[in-house]
């Protein structure tokens, strides 16, 4: 994790979600996004939780990653407690992921929570969701988001099926 | 609502769960059993909610009920500020009710919510479940438990098919 | 399991449920919390069932916890045959255990179940909240879980992330 | 009602499932089957349930036809207390019969519940069903069935599309 | 598989049920009933699939059962090709077995599969469901099907938590 | 529908379907195919049924729509009966239609049905489907179905938000 | 809508979905952000969303939201054709919006989608997500929506329950 | 793969779906019919994938089999494209194939694809719809459909179960 001062925060529940955001951490490195990651959790640790991110706005973080599953009430805790952008990643779980998908994505109309996939496509597209919003005002970064578009098409027309 | 002393929280998500909740608090006092009912919301009074249960165990609450829907958190959220038994019902939603019964229900190890039923019949059995958990230490309301429990098995053997 | 009158009683629908609510019983003993754990199915041995769990009460137990998977109806039993907290654990079954869910948890208003998450999450959450009920009126239990609690949210807190 | 000993047995778990089941007990007056309709609990009257059940056998029934919705648990009881043929139908409920549906199939391993339909087709069917068993030994209800199935067929062979 | 004319058709759709069909023949050989399995496809066979089903009354069969997975149509297709009641077990698939047994149970009014669990009980209870159907001309079988439950009884009584 | 020899044959389980399946048929008009609509059932008027569609190659034939709903077996006993593209429609039921749409979708290997969206999208496009698969062999019909398209992008580009 | 540059670019599948999404018009114009709204098809007019989204951030635009039913591919569609942050609005269908809810939300790693609730809820949400993102470069805005939080708030707290 | 002009085009959205769309090329080649298979992404490639399925109609192919998962918009987003029939086939996914299944079924009016099976049945089904409309001009290739359907039939007949 990067040095500089974390631009984004990437929360999860439980130290066995690291497996999966692991992914959303290395493509914030891939673009060079520094970010703090930790284990906090919703309901073990509820008021660590909240505290750490009712600061994010004056530590300057510009978005909020929060990872859990089964009643997964961590994004929407998050959200809860800033005005920044929150992303949601529901992780596998018993029933699936349903039932942190669920959690995540069925937010009451008042705080809103951004929900990507379950597991690890949505680890890594919380990391590039929260890069675009950032590039809305870095330029840099956008340039770097669209080169990544264009790598990852031409992976995918560069496939052979053998 | 009863004047005396709350022994039971009653709090909901939104106004709008009032309707159905209302079963609840009326089995209470059907059971003569005093309580409070509220509306905080687990994320649009994210503190206040913390505060009011993070108090109730001072207040000499013994049961905490909270109700919600959607990404239904409220329960969760409870059991994560108090170490009294909290009990969830999840409210129907744009899902049926799946969202919310699944965010309350799969609760992490290590911080319990006793969920009950979709709707209705849920509200009603959480204030029968709070009844009997404080029957546990008060023979008279464990007294009138059996008698609701006898006029009950009676209401359905009187039932007349036509 | 402990020598003194058990305080809760752990019923499960077959001993292939064991290794998941020896979770339960590690919890309780964790605690000191006395208990007795039984195979008894609603099914299959219906009439020692309803004995068993009618005799609970005479028996000074406080709490019981059932587990049962499939078309769980073990807690439902329970729940119709004593006035005492009955808690529900759904068991993972082939439908991943959604089925074992909603045949624990959708019970008719009257006949209350208190149920906690599909497997082994549940399965300690079922002794805590049995913890929870018990502390209610023993103050040294309570200070116990208030401690671990503590002890639970440090761990989270100590998470290195690597 | 037909006048004439019971060959069936319908319970249901509510007054309400009348309307639902009441098409088991005309299709089994069609073909002429005498039966008994009764409201049971397998949660409000388990023991008045469990000794009506078990009483059955004795009382030359030859089919239990078992109804009820949410953690739909009657069937399965019934089919604890007999080893005469259950048939269970699912009732509608808050997750559209699916919770209904999955508490009456989902049976272990040795107590069979023969499951139809969710509704009011599964309730026509259960009383089929029933025919069909008792058809079995009886040449002239089966001669009658035939004679339903075509005059079905000819009903939908009949079906004019304007 | 007996000698004798066989009482009860097992059908399923592909040699790969046999493997948890194998569980409802070895359960009629366990009481002693005559019986046939057959791989019979309702899409790839049907014609020999409805010869077969429409020519079991004639070869005194008295019971039909049909294990089938996915859009698994095999028991309905028998059902619409006989009046001899008609058993179904839904076999696991891609989908947990959720479409195999929604496409089993849901039949519409008119034509009735008496449906068991997913899988391995759904096997061994349709098998049960068959013999309690034969014992109802049959008091010897009926016996042996009470000798079941009391061993199956006796066996759970028995079980050791260690 | 049309007096032409019919290209397509629309078969629905039920007249109720009708209200629904029309939509399919009026789609066909508007593209001038000719067609016929019969209702037909799976379960009812197996034997019927399997004659029709074994017939209807000879009847020169060229597409296949079948609808039913629950347990929907029909468009998959047409595809067991024909070597023609056999179309899906699964019909809303108990259980929001998901039961129809396992039943017709989840075919075996070897006998496809292609499936169409639950209800009335379902109709008009299995209409559709049938056009484009008869245009492989139709120019008129091809240059129809782009002009279709071109006139529904315009309706789209043409709609006015107030 | 208002009549500066537009901010924020709202797309639906259909005029249909408009009832529903104008919450997020209001919304936004509750913020003062500049807006358009388009019914644009991914399937109906893929070409005409192609390029409107391509062209969204030559524009200025610096978010867009996409709402669609169904095969709900409008989200993901314009994700594809843009590295402007795109929210997902899941409207409600034939299966309850389940079929909307994972048709915008499971994405696949490298093209995210930030998806909210189903219906309503989803629609407010989406705007204040977008309210939230442009917020990260305007305090004005962000000084708004702590005032939107607060006055949410204490909507939830002057709440009376009669 | 065939040298000869493709007839059909079979897309996946990503290389691991080879795995199982490979069973539909080698149907297609035990048919004798041309084929290309392309991996192409409905997210990745939008523009390569357009403008290669609006190109299938002036490249003579006669059928387009889009393979995808999760959000699986490939088949859709083909149809969209070209006039040609499309066949969609989910691919298993986190969700079990759930999401896929509806992401591709569930078109709106106006866009069809005919969705077949999830995973491996869904993939060799494809190809045989796709070669029953090629048969529908081509009467050796329907001739050669019946040899498959009749040696499909016997292989089943002689399943022996031991």
């Amino acid at each position: 994790m990067a040095q500089a001062k974390p631009r984004v925060n990437i929360l999860m529940g439980s130290k066995s979600d690291w497996e999966v955001m692991k992914n959303a951490s290395d493509t914030l490195n891939q673009f060079g996004v520094s970010h703090e990651c930790r284990v906090l959790s919703a309901h073990r640790t509820p008021k660590e939780t909240a505290e750490y991110v009712s600061g994010a706005e004056g530590r300057d973080v510009e978005v909020v990653i929060a990872a859990a599953g089964g009643a997964a009430h961590l994004a929407g805790v998050c959200a809860a407690h800033t005005v920044l952008p929150v992303l949601g990643v529901p992780m596998e779980s018993k029933l699936m992921g349903l039932d942190s998908l669920l959690s995540t994505v069925q937010m009451p109309g008042g705080i809103p929570v951004g929900t990507l996939a379950v597991g690890k496509a949505g680890a890594v597209n919380a990391a590039l969701l929260a890069v675009a919003i950032l590039a809305n005002k870095d330029p840099e970064l956008r340039k770097k988001l669209k080169q990544f578009r264009e790598e990852q098409a031409a992976k995918v027309l560069n496939e052979k099926l053998s």
